[in-house]
């Protein structure tokens, strides 16, 4: 296949950019005691979590039962989800991956304690967790420090393998590096390695203390204690962690056709919210100097041109950089990895 | 398989609400000489599809060469893609499908009509096009009366069999029903029906005058040269035609897990933008009185709860009416059609 052969909307990656990603990500960890675990939700590309293993990661982060379904299919024995399940039917199948791989997974509850418990009787398993604590992003997580304890006690009494705390602080990857942002990260990790050391006291394993991500790696990586990151968004990048100053480079467009002209002012593309998402901000095009996506319909995306702006007509292709990469790689099922204006391989997209 | 067997997030509809729509529409075009062409880029659901046609739609309207694919290979033999294509494969892929099924396509400019011309030479078949004109959106179109006109001949003169004249009023879907309101469409309505009549006073046949949504359908409907109306969303609404007065009921939801608690004024469900769209707006919970939806992050969704509303427990599963049903449905690969809380059947939403 060939770049002109690609139907538009079509999600695409800059090869030398991803690779340049991996590669400084990669040098970061090079002999530190703190490893990577890559999160998989945002490229959900099997062959993009192996690229990641060989670059030194020590296993895959993902955020559901289903990723974690897809990665063990793919060969990947040491994962985490990073994220709390409940109910009788997602604990199932996790405590079936359990007797294949090492499937680690957060609890925050002693209700999904519970159900996890009854799945690995009945799947005669043995379910690993972390207890998750709330560092700030008041999502999911137990305060840290004796609630953690609590909850690590119940999940042991339960019959579950504790293995260590994780934490992760979202809210902090919005906000570009300082000092002081630093020292708020700083706080959130000392609360992740002082409740694993409490654990640890008290004669409960807690040899995982992981957290952090694109915005935040560098901080928490080098925090003494800290065994795991979980950021995954610096592969790919996309406008918001550019905004957020994460030291990788953009890879990922959507590439589009123009189907449509009003004079030299308006051009409408084939690239709406079902292929580029629009939560959280519009992308922006590339190359293409004074024009600007200015709305996302359903299958249409409307681009007004300045007056010195070069004309865009029906038929032409042009790209957009991704505004939200996790959003928008999870409405494709392919992506096309492109160099130097070559197709050169596709990266299947595992939903 | 049961409802409880279903993992969440999923996909519902409510299947007594969904025939009711059915039935409320083909009623209000029964013995009208209008007729619907259902657009499927709303469910894009195939057998959903044909119920809509077993109720008396005339074909089916949709948004790309793609869904067109697929309603080809489901057996539907009438299609109007209402919207422009451009460049050298898509007009291709349509060339071939005109060889096995009626496709007309949208047109508004002379690059697009010498792309449908060349694919229809390469693949020796007959390519049909309705003249879009615009009726207020600005968003594709050309100006009715002489320009359509121009551009009737102009595809003509290249050997595409114009069909007829076509107009989509979506800035006019969002305005509810008022006598000013219906007067509007009533102008779009008639400078299609102008259009048409034009083009044939010319020699030029324009039998098929195509517009309406679920918004506008009645006014249009009634509106007298108007031969289809191309209404969607109608069968499975949403919030945001309920909130237009639509005279529908909604009947999707998106079925969530409460993964996550914070004492008892925060749940977390693991529903995020992955399952349901936050375009436009946040979805709003089913029977959960008191329970807000606040925000919605990749793949959980943040319920803020009232000092008065009961309470949520992990494990537990509730509904969100979703805000946006193009964008939501696009998500998901099955919709789960319920009736008064059984499964009943399931719904595969082709991509």
């Amino acid at each position: 296949m060939k770049l002109e052969q690609i139907k538009t909307p079509a999600l695409m990656v800059d090869l030398d950019a991803m690779e340049a990603n991996l590669r400084d990500m990669a040098n970061f960890f090079a002999g530190r005691r703190c490893k990577l675990r890559p999160h998989f939700k945002n490229h959900k590309a099997p062959i993009l979590a192996w690229r990641q293993m060989r670059a030194g990661a020590i296993g895959i982060t993902c955020a559901t039962v289903r990723e974690a379904e897809i990665l063990v299919e793919h060969g990947i024995d040491s994962i985490l989800i990073a994220n709390e399940i409940s109910g009788a039917e997602k604990p199932e199948v996790l405590a079936q991956l359990a007797r294949h791989a090492s499937v680690m997974v957060a609890v925050d509850n002693c209700h999904s304690v519970r159900d996890l418990a009854a799945a690995q009787r009945n799947r005669k398993s043995q379910i690993e967790v972390l207890v998750d604590v709330n560092i700030g992003l008041n999502r999911c997580g137990v305060e840290p420090g004796q609630a953690a304890l609590d909850l690590a006690r119940y999940a042991t009494e339960h019959g579950l393998a504790v293995r260590g705390i994780m934490g992760y602080e979202g809210h902090l990857q919005a906000v570009p590096p300082s000092p002081e942002r630093d020292e708020v990260v700083r706080r959130g990790t000392k609360a992740i390695v002082d409740s694993a050391a409490l654990l640890e006291t008290e004669g409960i394993s807690a040899s995982i203390r992981s957290t952090g991500g694109t915005g935040t790696y560098a901080v928490a990586g080098d925090y003494a204690g800290i065994t795991e990151i979980q950021a995954g968004s610096y592969l790919l990048m996309d406008n918001i962690y550019v905004s957020r100053r994460a030291p990788f480079q953009r890879s990922l467009t959507v590439l589009a056709t123009v189907i449509s002209t009003r004079g030299r002012e308006r051009a409408i593309l084939d690239c709406g919210v079902k292929a580029v998402s629009g939560e959280r901000g519009l992308p922006i095009l590339k190359d293409v100097p004074g024009a600007h996506l200015t709305a996302l319909n359903a299958e249409h995306a409307i681009v007004e041109l300045d007056a010195d702006s070069r004309a865009l007509t029906p038929g032409q292709k042009v790209e957009v950089w991704v505004h939200y990469s996790d959003a928008t790689v999870n409405l494709h099922s392919n992506m096309y990895g492109v160099r130097h204006g070559e197709l050169e391989e596709i990266f299947p997209v595992a939903h």
